[in-house]
């Protein structure tokens, strides 16, 4: 067995979800234009599109591939672009630049940038459906939106953001960090493996494991953007250095310290992998996207 | 036949469409409190629920019930609420009050108002899956998400509110008015009918008809609220008064005159009805909503 080609493996399905980005997307001069270039500048900005792929990984653990599941790949990133606008927002976390560019409302104004995101997160849900309009079941097209729904609403991403604005420039206790991390970040990427999952036929035997998988990646990569955020330089991270810092966030190796960080994060990497056992060799790219977020330097 | 009585109608499709959006809203007191307050603030502030009476007029029409689409029908009445928070911050319509009381971002502050639209819009969608649980066939919950995702995104609503804020202050051609209602207020008015008769079973001659219907009708309201900022006083609306004229946005009767406003819609009513000839009586409580969207004052 020839051992898992992470490099070759990210390229390829990168490539192949921005040709799918692009054809899901209403074209740039697709009235009304503003609108819609101001979707494609935050969707096409180098993402590193680590949902979407997490959504065909999930697919490929069941035995799925990557077309099956591809409308809601496309929507995964949808969510998470529509997040990054709203956040970036001046009533948020006032952020004028976003992986070196202006970040929307600084391009195109306080207006255009929450239309875009509503637009993007509407947009979503549609890719969605489509996706499961082949199902023989519509219960599991019902479960997939439940599940997606909730990891992204106030139950879940939503509810991670406002308890992260909440606390900002206080002093906070690690069981609020923990909550901030799990929603904010965390659940989306569970969502997006366990819904690959759910779509390509998962078991429940199988659903569980990847989701426990999931649990623990999310935080993991949530950690390791907190290490990066403490360690980085705008030329690395393509934003505003430390803006965490800056803006008094809590951040986990605020808490816990830098060493004991890099620890937290390499054990809910290894506790993934274990969860994955179940799954065989259908789970090596999951591992070795586990792999990605921990080695990861932006 | 005893002719249909739409105070009545309203009144018990308003009350039983509260007590469901009591229960499929998160409680005021579920973690992170502040954003259900302000979901729940916007969403009980004394709305005339007309999205979601037009989702159970829509099923009726075609012999469904209520219960049958209530999940739908909150869901519009997210969408709707949503679409208010969102339009009256400070980088859109920059609306102090709404239904008498202070806006959601008066009341919560920005941050939290955007991210209560977010939750809103979110939850939406989870509450159209699980009415779609029970339909044998996926695909019309699928085509259900695409029409209510298309009439609530860039190429609906959020594409009308996106002409509408670039228009502000600006003389517009007529048929730039005209896509501003088309897809600010329309789109969604005509889905809301339309999901409610696809989730009952409507056959394709039957939906023809209620689109037809729901086009007509969403014009129709849209010109009537035009008539009424225009005619309209504080006390009247709930908002301040001539709003759209204070902020130089283009009105119907501005362009056409009052009289011819007047005209246009009940002509629209008219329309609408005819429309609806060959659904019999089932279509009486869409024809009373018809009637009611024509004469109401606020």
């Amino acid at each position: 067995m020839s051992p898992f080609d992470l490099p070759s493996y990210l390229a390829e399905r990168r490539a192949a979800i921005d040709r799918a980005l692009d054809a899901a997307l209403p074209r740039e001069d697709a009235p009304p234009a503003t609108v819609h270039k101001a979707m494609r500048y935050s969707m096409f900005a180098g993402g590193k599109r680590l949902r979407p792929i997490l959504v065909i990984a999930g697919a490929e653990a069941v035995g799925g591939g990557m077309q099956q599941v591809m409308p809601a790949a496309c929507a995964l990133e949808c969510i998470h672009t529509y997040s990054l606008i709203h956040d970036d927002l001046p009533a948020m976390d006032d952020d004028d630049f976003r992986r070196g560019r202006p970040t929307s409302h600084k391009a195109f104004g306080e207006a255009i940038a929450i239309l875009a995101g509503d637009g993007l997160l509407t947009l979503a849900f549609r890719l969605i459906a489509d996706n499961g309009a082949t199902l023989a079941d519509p219960r599991v097209l019902r479960d997939v939106i439940a599940e997606i729904a909730d990891a992204a609403g106030t139950l879940g991403m939503v509810g991670g953001q406002v308890v992260d604005i909440e606390s900002e420039g206080r002093a906070i206790p690690a069981e609020t960090l923990e909550y901030i991390h799990a929603h904010k970040t965390a659940a989306l990427i569970r969502a997006s493996l366990t819904s690959g999952a759910r779509l390509a036929g998962a078991t429940p035997r199988q659903l569980a494991a990847i989701n426990a998988a999931g649990a623990d990646l999310g935080l993991a990569f949530q950690i390791v953007d907190d290490i990066l955020d403490v360690e980085g330089s705008l030329a690395e991270l393509g934003k505003t250095a430390g803006s965490d810092r800056r803006k008094h966030k809590a951040t986990y190796p605020d808490q816990h310290g830098l060493e004991a960080s890099r620890v937290r994060a390499k054990t809910l990497i290894e506790d993934a992998k274990a969860a994955l056992v179940p799954l065989g060799r259908a789970a090596d790219p999951i591992r070795g996207l586990a792999d990605f977020v921990f080695e990861r330097r932006s």
